[in-house]
């Protein structure tokens, strides 16, 4: 892993390319494009080539154009072993194609689990730029994570409010006048704060989806040193203009994610039309392109300059 | 899988055997028997190869002893590709030898990745018998693990009160009069009850840390149906009589586990004491055993007959 710190490198990728998409690799059997022949597959190993043949080539449109890509671990693990391998070189392909990778598994546990965790998916085999965490357990059980991730110039994005309606549920709840996903955040800031080194960000960020643009504003306030990773744009119903409070005024501090509504794009009739089934990564490019368009258009990604 | 439930299934595992241990599977290189020769390995395919060993002659010596195994994801992600690999072959080791497998990976993400989570390890390649589930996104991320655990005679072990001193950062926080974990655990107990079907317990169970007696008294009162799963013991400083709240007055609605303690027992030296290297596996068995005789000893588990 580069010793550069992984917030620096991901500030550098995003001005490359001017933009903070972030495309997401969620690999589902029904939703593969006809022509890759998955539907008619029965053994493992042949559908997790299939899957790992759809991301590689969704990479190699989406490369010149976007900064990161975003793996959804459960989309291979559902897959089982033959899955993980494809996984690797998945993320092989979107480094060697020069593309930040974030692996998306939500992980936590305690202590000695948690450093299992960390060394596996940012310091070792997986070798991932960064990982999404789930909080719950503690801040104690964080630390592994970030120690790894600063001492590797990999990065974490901690869950604090969850684009799903049932985040509702315990991360509203108030407590000692806060919210539990508040109080998270304040955790996220203060680990922030702490690995920025003088710097504007640091090498913890959080998670807060893009269905809650008013705390979307309240968060880029209270986490002022963390990339805040926007999930459910696109298909979960976010628009541009609800995202645009997780920026900094100079278009940095956000990364926005689409996966289906880009990867599975020869199923939207605007983006396949006039494409053939052979030529579904067209209609991927056409679909990365108007994300990356819409941010630009409603968000200070506007400012970004190469 | 079975359609019988995962309770009755369980249920009837910890009356076979007499005993509600549960024998976490770590495998970690540092840790391993020197036997084993996992120091000297560089190629991670043969230290995959020697963690699987491991785990399955562990499986070997504990499998007439106690109803169910808990391989600890993390242990096998940290070996990348190869590790998960070695991961089906322990499990499939493990159901070989007639025990239930308790899949530890913490798992937790909205709506069609929780589906995909659940499919992978409840009803899929992975084939485990039950899985933990983080609560963090809330009840609707939590839907899907259920549904596919009652239909498949699975079960899930949602985390409601960890081990760690951190869990009280979270999850004691009060809202409304209650603790977040009180408001998971109001939220398992519903899930259990709807999918007890007129029995006891439900294919919903709860994660509570052997290292807080009080609150594991006050969990099984607020958790009728729901089976506790105990980490902590051992290692993590909890004692047998700690846990007694889990259980119910017959010996059941607990599952006790302890991992380094017993599959490190080599290290241990009254456990150890006249052996070679080479009989790593003895040590083992006296610790399984010796766990089992102080839950027999100190909990109600001594109520268990067969």
């Amino acid at each position: 892993m580069p010793a550069e710190p992984f917030s620096i490198r991901l500030a550098a990728a995003i001005t490359a390319r001017t933009t903070p998409a972030c495309i997401g690799l969620d690999p589902r059997r029904e939703s593969l494009p006809p022509a890759l022949g998955a539907a008619a597959l029965t053994d493992p190993n042949e559908l997790a080539r299939a899957c790992a043949r759809f991301c590689c080539e969704v990479i190699d449109v989406v490369a010149p154009l976007v900064p990161i890509v975003k793996p959804q671990l459960a989309c291979f693990e559902a897959l089982g072993p033959h899955g993980m391998t494809a996984l690797a070189e998945v993320i092989a392909h979107a480094r060697a194609r020069g593309l930040l990778v974030l692996a998306d598994g939500k992980r936590g546990d305690i202590g000695s689990t948690a450093e299992a965790y960390a060394a596996g998916w940012l310091a070792g085999p997986w070798a991932a730029d960064a990982l999404t965490v789930n909080p719950y357990l503690g801040l104690d059980s964080l630390e592994p994570f970030v120690q790894t991730a600063h001492e590797r110039g990999a990065g974490i994005f901690i869950l604090v409010k969850t684009s799903n309606p049932g985040s509702r549920d315990f991360q509203d709840l108030t407590a000692d006048g806060r919210t539990i996903s508040e109080h998270v955040a304040a955790g996220v800031e203060a680990l922030a704060a702490r690995t920025a080194e003088g710097g504007t960000y640091g090498a913890v960020g959080a998670v807060v989806g893009a269905t809650w643009p008013r705390q979307l504003d309240a968060m880029r306030a209270a986490l002022p040193h963390a990339w805040i990773l926007v999930p459910g744009f696109g298909k979960q119903g976010g628009r541009a203009a609800d995202v645009r409070g997780a920026f900094h005024a100079d278009g940095l501090g956000a990364l926005v994610v689409s996966a289906r509504d880009v990867i599975f794009a020869h199923a939207r009739p605007e983006m396949n039309a006039g494409l053939t089934d052979g030529q579904w990564q067209t209609a991927v490019e056409r679909a990365c392109r108007d994300m990356i368009e819409r941010l630009a258009a409603d968000t200070p990604a506007a400012r970004l300059t190469s």
